[in-house]
């Protein structure tokens, strides 16, 4: 049995709470012969700035080049709110992100059953829900050059940020988006804004170019940027795959996640190339949750979304998609038998403590 | 009684219909002596195009700038999918937009009590909402240079936009989200994405200066545009006004519009500088929906949008407060007394037209 590398990076705030059920969980399953997990442990985000003054260490980010996978935390929370900009929290996650080349951030919207209440939407509009949000996580605006502040002549100051997208950057994403679709229910739908962006224009000429070479089987479609954030509130349900750009993305995933009413449950991974050699590929698994600094070190987050990013990881990382449904399988029962922490519970009172809920789902595995 | 110049650019689609409500409207304002109107009429997107082959004439520009208040209708629809990307109907919108340096746009979002069940959030998330967009609306990656798509030496494709804000931009949209504040609840949430993008390091500062030098009585709060998406759909009531650039606007602008259900009957108004001799300010109207082509030409759009904005240019372009406030009043019955059209009828079958809503309000007036 291969020995599967994993770098823990619990992060701030809530992370080291989350993190530690999950390695609750890794050692269940190396204990029950399920898998071979040599763990080690790194500092990201604040935690790093306060031990090495930057966000992430050389180190880690060798530790992190190395692993089979990255199991990531949460970064930042007001402590760091002064840290000079290049040290920022993000700026750990930011470069993980683009070292690694971790282009692929898939970003599931699930409304459990058991919690279709929970959401701020009618129950018929979420129930039964299930997107995949698919986006580009190391190109366009995050990381096109120039990005600076100038000062002007007049005293004044002048900010520019620049979205890039290539052909190439533009095919492999897609190409992500239209294999998966494959797998669940044969949808893309293709996210721009072509009526106003030039790297919009590009995006829409290529995915159609794509699909129309080598994914004529799966259903594409276009949406503005704009009309897909009001569709996700409308009729979430007439989507099953959306992938889009780098800043849509990051807008569109939070408003398909917070359509679930299950904000603290809802995992990504953000993958990489596959190497041509050892058929590897780079990867990192984080919750869609923050670091939630009002609620740290109470034992009152909600380790779900942490966890089921170990269940992407098996799936995505390790070929390990049994374990990866036995999984996702115990915390459905486990949310279905009732028990909650203190986010989903209707009755605060009867809430579970996060190792609670951590020992509740090794139980029902 | 001054004139006012109003020039009517319908568009396409929906727009001629809704428009042809307005003008009702407008006259029946001037047969009251409530207002003397001069009325121009020109084309613009695909209607444009088709009679000049460019997205809006110069003679129509020269109408736009001699106006006191223009009212837009909608813009765009298939038959104009393939015209060069020049000229593309919305070409025409977004050079009104620059050339009448209309960089404040003003989006209410709000949920008539009649119509909260329509929404498909859960009526006592949306019940009461009254939001205000303030939305930067020519600067920008929708007009920063470079912008453009080019060929690489191995025959791929870089796409390239542009966004640029500078001090004096930032500030003068964030001094009118501060003035519409202390005329409604005092609240300024200031959206963009300081962790990702420089230009949103420079609008977090300015507006955190600004704040401190002239506002100081308006609460303003920083919100990251990704959450603002999410708070949006959790507990939207907790805005009051939000300020932001030109492309969140766009999205978080379009996603509170479909929290009220009532995304046929949301006005907007554009809104340039004061000239500081005559004090007067360049302006466009228009709803917030699209040109809606698959139900144009049936009377079954809903014109209350559109009369909502001409309500709107009564208010800030005629200084008609009054007239505004009264005009809102009779949408505002004929809602109550459950006159629909058929995109706001939970029974289709007993569905006014377009015409027969425009009727009810003059009727109401
Ligand atoms: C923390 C931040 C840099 C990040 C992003 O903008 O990508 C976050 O919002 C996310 O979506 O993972
Ligand atoms: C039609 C389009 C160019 C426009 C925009 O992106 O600004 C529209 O979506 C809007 O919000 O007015």
């Amino acid at each position: 049995m291969a020995t599967h590398k994993l770098l823990l990076l619990p992060g701030d705030g809530i992370g080291p709470e989350v993190m530690g059920q999950v390695e609750q969980i890794v050692s269940w399953f190396g204990k029950q012969g399920l898998g071979s997990f040599e763990i080690e442990k790194g500092l990201v985000g604040g935690a790093a700035y306060d031990a090495h003054k930057q966000a992430i260490s050389e180190g880690d980010m060798k530790l992190a080049q190395d692993a089979d996978a990255v199991l990531f935390g949460a970064v930042g929370g007001p402590k760091w709110a002064d840290v000079p900009y290049q040290h920022r929290p993000e700026a750990g996650l930011l470069r993980l992100r683009k070292d690694l080349g971790l282009f692929a951030n898939l970003r599931p919207a699930i409304c459990y059953p058991a919690l279709a209440s929970a959401s701020s939407l009618k129950p018929e509009v979420v129930e039964g829900l299930d997107i995949l949000i698919v986006r580009e996580l190391t190109g366009g605006v995050y990381f096109g050059e120039p990005k600076e502040i100038v000062t002007l002549e007049d005293g004044s100051k002048r900010g520019v940020d620049t979205q890039v997208y290539t052909t190439p950057e533009i095919e492999r994403i897609c190409r992500v988006a239209f294999e998966l679709a494959r797998t669940r229910r044969n949808k893309v739908s293709s996210a721009e804004k072509h009526n106003v962006m030039k790297t919009g224009v590009l995006w829409k000429q290529t995915v159609t170019a794509l699909h129309a070479a080598e994914y004529k089987d799966v259903e594409l479609e276009h949406v503005l940027a704009d009309n897909c954030a009001m569709q996700l509130v409308r009729r979430p349900k007439q989507y099953d795959v959306i992938v889009c750009d780098n800043l849509f993305g990051d807008i569109l995933s939070d408003v398909a996640a917070m359509l679930t009413g299950s904000l603290g449950m809802l995992p990504s991974a953000s993958l990489g190339a596959e190497d041509p050699v050892t058929g590897k590929r780079k990867a990192l698994y984080e919750p869609v949750h923050g670091s939630a600094p009002d609620i740290a070190g109470k034992g009152l987050a909600n380790p779900i979304a942490m966890i089921g990013s170990f269940a992407m990881a098996l799936r995505y990382s390790f070929g390990a998609g049994e374990a990866a449904d036995r999984l996702e399988g115990a915390i459905a029962d486990v949310l279905g038998s009732g028990t909650r922490t203190q986010d989903i519970a209707a009755d605060g009172a009867n809430a579970v403590s996060t190792s609670e809920m951590g020992a509740a789902i090794i139980k029902a595995l």
